[in-house]
């Protein structure tokens, strides 16, 4: 079955290349289009394109789908081409030809842009949340380690002292500056593009302000040629949010995966979170860390993909827009479970708190001791001087203590104020009136 | 002239290697970086590290090298590294050791990455401006071309009506959007770098907060390691705001590019903005928006470079980072260059009015020709069939005009409503602060 | 069973995390795994590693998996890590500890690199073959329709006379320069890694020249650490090559889906190869050339999102390369149905024999008429200007008809050097030599 | 002065976006359009559309020019267009109405097709010899140190013995497959595509073998419109095949830069090869290899970058080509850069001769000391357990030499091999007929 079905059979071999992932890909979307029926067939009552008598029926036995979805328990039969085509098909067995009506004033193209926008949205407030938990497990550790010091790098050359209160509140900090970029691609995607139809709008007299509300969206995609052109769009920026996070994680998986080698030894992970080698037996790989950041260097990759698919394409649908799905809806599964088995690793991580006692790690002072110098009242250059002919001449021998009291340094750590920057950009989100709009309209 | 020599020759094509375009690449920091001198000296005075009637002296030759900068007549010497090194040895040759004390508190490290979010700032201005006004010139053609109605194509297969009016203030509502994205960019970069020093922050009593203030920034990058760690990450986010503008302009360029060829014959240029062809005497060539398309298709390339090139890389200062400016300083012109010439172009062009009075166009009409039958009290599987029959009977004469009311449709554009859009946008960027603190700085 | 287990229990998350994929995508290597596994046992008792008698029963055994794996009847138990741990699981199960044995002087480092080899020679030989069968088709196709004249485009604009015969064979000269690089794909692939171990070689007398041999290896990667640098970069060799062939059919099917625009209307399809639209009754979709296009444009990604995993990692083995797999060894299919699917289009592509008849076509003629009068003696800017006169007039009534007789011209295309360009390159491919070699392990 | 130019004034601002970076970027084309038009003259002439008489005078003065441009003193002049121009322009000043001549028969499409192609042989040669001095010179590095041994890492864990000669041999034979990439690259850039004018052919009769002889092309783009279409394909191919050096280079200068941290302490440079920094007076930065890596990964982008521009346009020339120069063109100095630099690096290192000594290093031989039991005759398994007992009670002490004797392993470096495939691959490369052709175009 499917609904531009006029007769003429397909050939088997062009069926099955253009239905290609669609069926199991669609499951992804069973709850959300269900739900935007029930909000466009409650505004087509609104406007008199459905009886009065006809639409409890209708939300009622949509209601049970969404039950059934939610459930999981969703499938979308051999021979039925999408979700659109499922739902119709179920609801007209039950109900008739009224169930044909549910398709009135739309067209699959606003259909299948809606579906994407409500999965969205619910799929950002998951990384979002998740996002914030792994936060605030990483400024936990920062608060526990933060007397703990450790080499800083540049050129990957021991430069000057760092810890790991400002290691881990390093990547709290990164996190929370990728949730303000997940905020913008939200909003972006928040807004309703029921109505557009083929994308040229509906000769009907929608109420797509009345949607909007049903829906809890922010906002509308008023123009409907618009509407239809996000398509990609959206998934375009929302996969570069997504990346973002990817970027942090996959740098803090590549400083883990540093800092376990026999070379650093300055952090140790459970045994159950190593795998060792058939060969070599004394081994203990941080394969989750390594797993992690080629996750997220996929993950980097999605929305060049999508490029690469919508790019050079004038305005209007495409069949090829089918294709975004195959990368952008499997990423967000992808994405939360690296953030949580991060989470997990993060948290059961011991750290090393023996690393400065090492003499390679004596030169880590010399900027310190310059600037003691300094603030004594020696001039920079002289200073400069006296340390340098220490350490050439083999005398130097720091206090291994540093002192610094500015905001981020490593006396002053300023987590709450990570902690508030996190929580002031989480505020923004809209989540509570989305779930309220679905509340109403399931209720 | 190197900070970081002492006394070994360097070998002269390593020199040529590593210096890369550096000297020519500064320049576009050249003003940005005396002006976070400016600031950074006038805090070292606040805490001690600078005497009392020093600052002074230090801030006004600092603002004649601002007044030389601005004139764009500051140059890099020969055998000087980069900017840095330039404005200190500038201020050196005239105050003498009081110059290099505008160092102290700072490395290199720090000292870039303030400049780099000082140059950032100013350049997502030009770009809010310049996208702004082509919104404006999108909305006014809209307004003007709302009655003129076009072919809407899926699959480019003849679909439904569309109009001049949807198709203008499509691509104002899709840069609105890009917009939204260019204020996270925006919100991101406008964070304070320094005292970040060389990724580990420093023994001396820095006051960020100050520096914060005295700079108009919004908000600090607390934690010094991932105020280094912004680097490359924040030019990342910044050139995907970037390419998002630049994926609306290809793709309208695309459109115009299809629909000035002789098979579409939708809309046309003056002459002067066209080009002809040695060996065909007929032909005018839409070069301007193949360029811009191609332009801006290289522009939404440039996150991926930055990847590739920050990709992998653990946490601390690395030289690989210098690359990143190669990219990322000269794609701002670019981008303005191809919003000038669009704004330029879509103000002169001509659309043709006759467009539908093609009979291959007559098939546009038959959905509106079945939501008549329906709207007329018909049942839609009757109506469809109705329609389908004097179409394959060849009877099919629609009247030729839409009567679209609901949101965003042609007949209702809700210009306002995206021009409403676009200004809450707008004002949203913190500009004004940036502006003040520049004028008091330099007072 | 984890080959590495050694008696901890590792968290159950964290082994869902790290498997991954990979039980699903092992069984494209099942086959490959075994065949490898013959030659090294065969080579293990050529070097005394393995008893005279052990030899014969171990290949008897692994012969009968290779039989199980051919039907598509091998399945990775659950429990089992990989699918060099399930043959040697079943082995062992059949032989007890001489199972274990073929393990020895390897590792699974060694063993998956040759996996991916075997598995992408085969994969590439299908490739060629598809590719060579979608070029004689093209050529059959320009032979039929080599009189069938078309407008050619430059910038989209009208130019000059084309004809079907170019068009069709342009593509297939296209597809035989990305057989040229495919060899080169092929021969970097058909080099023999087997013996590198842990990426460092192994104590054991292992003889490398012998399994080269054994398994059709056209050469061996001597170096060990090199062979195991070869692991993803192979890959993005290979995938690069796809993406060649992929970008050649991209621009086929766009050409297709312009060209069958009613704004062109040059080629057309039987309706079984289309679809129409459920609310527009008289369109015919080209979804088939949409899709290909995005498949294919999907496919030139994916080198991109394999240096994304691989860049920026140091020598020597990473768990990240695991995740290389995800993207790679689905590509085939992807590639292959592609090729078929546009290898019955073209087969059944009707083109229209009227399309000069338009008189938006006049102006093609425009330079022939140049170059007649040249060739009659005029001087060309004299002949051009005239033309160019008559143009502006209204006067211009060309002969719709080309007398083009170079190289590749609409005249003389060159089908059989075509041909034979191909042919070359396809004599290439040692691909006779991995079939002996094959049959001898299998006999 | 633009060949098209008909009289109409083109705006100002058009002009200077649409010319853009050309007449810079042409300079690089120059030698090689007066080439080109050499070859096109003589074939002119053999096919009477140039007089007899007119050859000599037109090859003398196309010799003049070569041998300015050569030197490096061709300009492109304020208002000439292109390189095109401004050589007819010369002719044209000294020959008169002659100059116009060698125009004929060519479009300025196949003319820029044609330098191209010129350009990009010259400097793939240049790259193949660099690439193979830098073989050498690792092959020498790994002669020199094949008994000085390395740990080897898996997962960056300490896993197995190496050697510097193992590590330097490896980027040897990686550098030597990429350049059997480079020559497939190579082979199909040398085929002629001059004669396909705008991309449809030229009624005129042209003698495209004798301008494929002529210039010592391999073969013919035989195919008027694939000539055309090529454009843009050749270059990603080319740079593919560069941006696999450039992986190999980026992935070398990543273990140089791990090899002389403090942590590793591998390897060492001169001090004239490093930076130090001015505020840690102790360090040595590798910013060579930083920025080579850097330059090598910018380079590795290439490829997508041109994907983007040329993707998803169809057949046809587009003004969108001229793009693909600006990131094309000047990848081969940067790459060459990065070889030159690299070469003379890997020359002056010096290595670490006592690594092994530390503890750390023990494990290494873990495996070592089983296979030695299991080559005594012990069971694997038994001895597995036996060295991983030893371990656990802190009893293992290894000998500290390995004696691996089979191909590629430390004691069998096949550096012969190796250097072997290099040549045979460099022969194929047919360098010495391009030269030919270009002396007897020249004498």
């Amino acid at each position: 079955m499917k609904l531009w079905d006029k007769g003429t059979p397909v050939n088997k071999a062009i069926e099955e290349f253009t239905v290609g992932k669609d069926r199991e890909l669609d499951l992804f979307l069973a709850t959300h289009d269900i739900l935007g029926s029930m909000a466009h067939v409650t505004m087509l009552e609104s406007v008199g394109l459905i009886e009065k008598d006809e639409l409890p029926t209708l939300l009622s036995e949509l209601k049970n789908l969404y039950a059934i979805a939610e459930k999981g328990e969703f499938t979308i039969e051999e021979g039925v081409e999408d979700v659109h085509s499922q739902v119709e098909f179920m609801l007209t067995e039950k109900l008739g030809d009224l169930g044909k009506k549910i398709h009135s004033g739309r067209s699959r193209n606003d259909q299948v842009l809606l579906d994407l926008k409500l999965f969205t949205r619910d799929a950002i407030k998951e990384i979002a949340e998740t996002t914030s938990g792994l936060i605030d497990i990483l400024l936990k550790r920062a608060e526990e380690t933060k007397d703990i010091l450790l080499p800083g790098y540049t050129h990957l050359q021991v430069a000057m002292p760092s810890s790991f209160g400002l290691w881990f509140s390093a990547y709290a900090e990164s996190l929370s500056d990728d949730l303000e970029l997940l905020l913008s691609a939200f909003n972006i995607t928040n807004q309703n593009p029921l109505g557009s139809a083929a994308g040229y709008g509906s000769s009907f007299p929608l109420n797509r302000q009345m949607t909007t509300d049903l829906l809890g969206f922010n906002n509308m995609n008023y123009n409907v040629v618009y509407a239809q052109m996000g398509r990609g769009k959206v998934e375009k920026i929302v996969s570069f949010a997504l990346a973002n996070i990817a970027g942090t994680l996959s740098k803090l998986a590549y400083d883990v995966c540093l800092f376990m080698s026999q070379n650093f030894n300055f952090v140790s992970l459970p045994t159950e979170f190593t795998t060792g080698s058939s060969i070599m037996p004394h081994k203990k790989n941080p394969d989750v860390f390594e797993l992690t950041r080629a996750r997220c260097n996929k993950l980097q990759g999605v929305p060049a993909q999508i490029s690469l698919i919508i790019n050079n394409l004038p305005s209007g649908y495409f069949r090829d827009l089918q294709m975004v799905k195959e990368v952008f809806l499997p990423s967000f599964k992808e994405m939360n479970d690296c953030l949580n088995i991060v989470s997990l690793a993060i948290d059961k991580m011991s750290v090393n708190t023996e690393i400065l006692n090492d003499s390679k790690y004596d030169y880590l002072f010399s900027v310190e001791e310059v600037n003691k110098l300094v603030l004594q009242g020696i001039p920079f250059r002289e200073a400069y001087k006296q340390v340098g002919a220490q350490i050439e001449e083999g005398n130097f021998t720091p206090e291994k203590c540093v002192d610094h009291s500015h905001e981020g340094s490593i006396g002053n750590l300023c987590l709450d104020s990570i902690s508030n920057k996190k929580e002031e950009i989480i505020k923004k989100f809209l989540f509570n009136k989305i779930e309220e709009a679905k509340k109403n309209l399931l209720q």
